[in-house]
Formats: C-alpha cells, structure tokens, sequence
C-alpha cells in the first residue's frame, strides 16, 4: 500500500493515525500542496479531486476521501474496533467525525484560505478570523456532546480510541497553530492528551 | 421516529430519501432556517450543533449529522443496502459520498453564505461566483470518477441507488437552484434523471 499525503493535511493525518492503529503499514508519500503537487497530472489521474489523501492498494485500486479509507481500513482489519457494535453508538460516534470532517475542516483547507486571500481579497487577518471562527463554532458544539458521552472513558466514547479520535486529534491540532485558545474545552483537552499517550497518535503527528 | 429537518437543506433532504428507499416513516417536522429555528434551545438541546437534520428514535436517542443518520439506517434496516458488500466498492461509493458532503455541501451551507455576507461584506454576485466555483470544482472531478464507476449501470455504482446516489441528488438540485450550466456533467444529470424516476426520490424532492 502507498499513502499520498501531506504534513499540513488534517485528512492526511487522520488516515496515518488509522494505519498505525491497525498496524498496517503503507509507504508514505508526501506532496508538497503549496507548490500544487497534488494538480500533477499523475496525481490527478488517481485521484480527480487533486485533494490529498489517497491510499492505493496492491492491486492499483485508490481509495480516496479519508474516511472512506478509514472505514475501509475497519472493514479489511477488524481489530481494534474503530467503531463500538452497537448501531446507536456508531451512529454517534460517526456524528463526532463527521462534525469535525464535513463542518469544521472543509472550511479551513488550504484551496478555501487561498480563494479568501486571492480571489475575495481578505487580509491575513480575516482570514485567521474565518479559520479561529468555524473551529469555535465547532468546538463549541463537540465540546458539549463530549462531555455527555453514550459511554464513559478517557476518549471520546469509552477507553480506546475509534473513528471520533482520530478525527478530533488533528483538528486540535490545526486548532493550535492557529493560536486558539483552547481553555473553554477542557474535555477535548483531555481527549486529544489521552491520545497524544498513544504511539500510534504519536507516529502519525507530523510535528 | 422524528426527523427535524427543513426544506432547503439539502442534508435533510438526503436523509428523507434514505428514509424512503428502506421504507421507514417518521414525522417530519420542518424547521424554518432563515427565521433562526435551529438555534432554538429546545432544539440545541437535542442538536448542539443547531444544524439539520436530525432524526430522534422512539427511546429519545437523538441521532445527528445526516450520513451518521444514513448509516444507521443502513444496519438498522438492511434491504435495500445503501452500499455494496465488497469493501473496495464500499469505499468508493463513500468516497463520492463524502466528496460531496464533505467538500461541496459545507462551503455553500447557509451559515457560510451569511458569513460572506454579513462578515466578509460580500455582495449577491460574489456569493454567487463563490457558490458556483465549488459545486464546478466538485462536479469537475465527479464527473470524471462517475463516467468510470467500478460498477455500470444508471446509478453511481451499479443498478440500484445508494448512498453516494442519496448524496448526489440534493447536490445536483442546489446546483440548478443557483442555476448553475450542467451541460459538462452528463452523468451526473443522467445520474439524477434515473434517480428522479424512483418514488423514493422525487417524494423526498421538496420542490
């Protein structure tokens, strides 16, 4: 397996955590996105949104979209579970991963910061404003259902890591070099230095 | 069941389809998003992130973010599957799923629209260009992984409609309400005219 990604990719990061948790291992190679490494035609042609990341298989098969290959990396290897067996459960630990991957992240990718900046003329500061802005709003939100959790634990339900981790550590991530103060989510706090114990949390960070 | 969910938002709208291919009923009520209904605190209550849609079951659980809700539905109720059961295939189908929910949808939900306007002091044409460019750069690359889908058939995989269908169908009616040129996407508005003829879509159309 090969890994098309990138250090400053949220996504990217994601699906690095999900290998290491399954203890897959894939060759990693990184793109450069500022200088529009992933629009190169060859990497277009295996993956048509020119978005990293992209794993391709053995057989030449790429699976694009990080939680496509997270919940690919689940179905293929089992154990650890990245999702709990009951469908109320999943459904909420889905919710988690999705409020991070569809309302937060997307706002805040680079090709979005870039047509603030180019196309609508915003300054560095409005643009740090737009980014502070989607992540408050966000972890305003997460930092309530985390706290109430279906299931008890040290991480987001329960005390291992699953889809909702390894989606929330990178976007505390992004969250910090951003200079967001992070004091009014103590439980996302907690979550992210649960994970941050973790070799295969720890591997995956770029930094 | 309920599903709180609202006509213009095309999240709810991919949550009634799934609702209607599996057979389920649930009472629908309609939140008026430009009136603020969403952030109602008895609806923030069951929904903190004051988005759409989301479904509560009989025992008071409330389920959030509409693909969390379509998997649920999916093991809930198996027949007809949302997805195929070869793992490669699964993952391809999420993939187009999420490159919609994930990289479309997001940057043209109402709350970045008002953002544009109200904090960015954008006027109606640059909202407008700003909604286009996404849903052209989306479709762009859609298009291409749709005419070459692992599977034939009318639908996006194979014969039958199911999740990255549910997700394709809400995308393509945004798109025409911003009255957006479909003509370089012929499979995707093939896609949606094979989807149109099935019940289960065009009862879940809030047009």
């Amino acid at each position: 397996m090969r890994l098309y990604n990138s250090d400053p990719s949220s996504a990217s990061y994601r699906v690095r955590i999900a290998l290491n948790l399954k203890g897959v291992s894939a060759e990693l190679l990184c793109l450069q996105l500022r200088d529009g490494a992933q629009r190169d035609p060859a990497y277009a042609a295996i993956n048509p949104q020119c978005l990293v990341p992209t794993l391709t298989l053995d057989d030449g098969t790429a699976l694009t979209q990080s939680l496509a290959i997270i919940d690919y990396l689940d179905e293929t290897h089992p154990e650890p579970p990245f999702l709990p067996r009951d469908a109320r459960l999943r459904a909420w630990v889905r919710a988690v991963a999705l409020a991070i991957a569809c309302d937060i992240h997307p706002l805040n990718n680079l090709r979005v910061l870039q047509y603030l900046e180019h196309d609508l003329k915003q300054d560095a500061d409005a643009v740090k404003t737009w980014y502070a802005h989607w992540i408050r709003l966000g972890f305003d939100a997460l930092e309530r259902q985390l706290v109430s959790p279906p299931v008890a634990g040290n991480f987001c339900c329960g005390d291992a890591p699953g889809l909702a981790d390894i989606c929330l550590v990178p976007q505390v991530r992004n969250a910090r070099r951003y200079q967001i103060d992070l004091s009014a989510y103590p439980r996302i706090v907690a979550i992210d230095a649960a994970c941050a114990e973790l070799d295969a949390f720890r591997r995956a960070n770029p930094a």
